[in-house]
């Protein structure tokens, strides 16, 4: 567990924040799954609903990354850990 | 509502495919909803398995939007809706 | 060569219209080139010229993808080579 | 200019890496202008070209954005003008 590793961890009102959002993206995909019961729902109106959830959780990506920025990147060459920082950033960076 | 215009409709098959998989994801949205619970959760921790989600999400949205191509998009000249057809897509596609 | 195989070929205008944009992009990776010559150049001030090209080859790409999309893929099924273009569009949209 | 106001600037080996990537991409960009002017040019073999010049602008975008992290950002508490760094990266992330 890198949590474990770092001592490091996710700053209280951003972890609220995040957690409502998830709710609200939870009840959005059980909405997409519904909609998928209907026999006659039509492709591209599941695809707009799919990247809606999407932007819903880029939206929840974004508040968590710049919190991390704020409280662990920016202050880590003082703890000396920055070459693991880096790295790890850069590996979740690559997949957005 | 477009599927009413259209009269097309996502094929069976896909619309189970893409239920099951949206199924697994909201398990998976609920578990990172409890890994948000724990207050030293740690923010790269939390941002990978968002990641990992918008993963699962692609997939599904791959899947219909492959199923849309195959029974719709590639005889839109025969039903004459291509105008219509080929807008629509290029709407969805901007925000992958 | 696919375009051998397919005897399908992009529309003059669309090609006249990806060239005068190439050019022009062409034209900033010059200017970034140059920007790049400066010791005093800014990573951030780098970045948002790179973030730029992208945003014009995006716009490259989606001109083609549209006339692809409405001069070839809308008819494939009358042609009978749908399985081909749909595998080789779905190809072309996971690098999105 | 951002890199008057920070005094912060691309270490010397990123940025001769940067420009030896982006002569390679400029020449890249010159090939896609010369299949352009090919009257049979296919669609698809065009935005596969304009994809591989985009991964290649990934990789230029990622060694800026890794220098930069390492060089500035792990310090900017140091510096005290960590509010800055967070959200102009922030904004350039937002485009990827």
């Amino acid at each position: 567990m890198s949590a474990v590793h770092h001592g490091l961890k996710l700053d209280p009102s951003s972890r609220e924040d995040a957690r409502r959002r998830l709710l609200s993206i939870r009840g959005h995909v059980e909405g997409v799954l519904r909609m998928l019961e209907d026999e006659q729902v039509y492709c591209v109106d599941a695809l707009k609903q799919i990247k809606a959830v999407q932007g819903a959780l880029d939206k929840v990506g974004d508040l968590i990354l710049r919190s991390h920025l704020r409280d662990h990147v920016v202050s880590a060459h003082q703890r000396g850990d920055e070459g693991e920082i880096v790295e790890e950033l850069m590996e979740v960076l690559k997949y957005r």
